[in-house]
């Protein structure tokens, strides 16, 4: 049985429509899944490196799963693997500890897909915000995973009609079995 | 006579030898630029957004000085970024406050240059990183500028000769000096 970690890097997961949902029904699909919430286990931006070190240590498959901000991962997320990521542990010698470990980034967006593509209103197509992090696989002697994004993930209490937070919710279950479908 | 507002989002930059150096040397030469050190802002990741915001507010030229931490910002001026650039101020509506204003990337890598290319040690050459920059600014509306770097700038105390810290110390000055060439 593969070990499997989910790092949640959402600054604020109860306030979250997308993400949460997504983490609660791969936790009720895959009750084994080891789930990281940053938010509550960092709220102050202190990361306990060696316990998050052994975390990642014991881990087959490691997933990151957050909401794009700005085009990248939160920044709760970027101090943790700024942290984490040491020299010697994840990189630089020869008895590193991610090797051969798969990383899968799992994550929504707030815009639609068609704004993800050359001359689309975001500029890029989603993979092209993902150099940095198929490059730390690399560097770090991970297998970097094909990844799971949802668009248009976003919704506004009060702005938004109420279907809205339907749609949302639907796809972040259909989120969460595309990613129990790689992992399990 | 332009505004030139200096955010250093090095996480210590007491400790820094190319960062430390470069802003000390743009002071310098450019004794009216204003530099927003984060890290002594900041220690807690608290950001001040309505400082932030009335910082970049009122400068015509903004320069995002830091030393390269996995491929992008490290992870004190991703809080900056997340927070500080929001909905109605930053983007969204038709009167945000960052149109027209430039935005040049002034960034330093412990790699050397040669790292940075297709089927080098980094894998992508530089540029490819600056992606999501490059997007944000222009979601901003923003005028994305040629970014500056300077590679091979990690000493290393006790660990590397002392004339490493010379040459970094050196190209830390040609470094400001470039910068200040474009901002002056």
């Amino acid at each position: 049985m593969k070990n499997i970690l989910i790092i949640s890097g959402h600054p604020n997961l109860a306030q979250s429509h997308a993400n949460k949902a997504i983490l609660e029904e791969v936790k009720h699909l895959l009750p084994s899944v080891e789930i990281s919430r940053l938010d509550t286990l960092y709220p102050d931006f202190k990361i306990d490196v060696e316990a998050e070190q052994a975390k990642l240590a014991k881990a087959d498959i490691i997933v990151w799963q957050f909401p794009v901000n700005w085009y990248s991962i939160p920044a709760l997320m970027k101090k943790w693997l700024d942290d984490v990521f040491t020299f010697g542990f994840a990189y630089g010698t020869d008895d590193t500890k991610l090797r051969g470990k798969k990383l899968i980034l799992s994550f929504t967006t707030a815009s639609p897909e068609e704004a993800y593509q050359y001359g689309g209103a975001q500029n890029y197509p989603i993979t092209d915000f993902l150099n940095a992090f198929r490059q730390t696989a690399n560097l770090c002697g991970m297998e970097f995973q094909e990844h799971i994004v949802s668009h248009s993930m976003m919704y506004m209490e009060g702005i938004m009609p109420a279907e809205v937070l339907t749609t949302v919710q639907d796809k972040a279950k259909a989120h969460a079995k595309r990613l129990v479908n790689i992992i399990a």
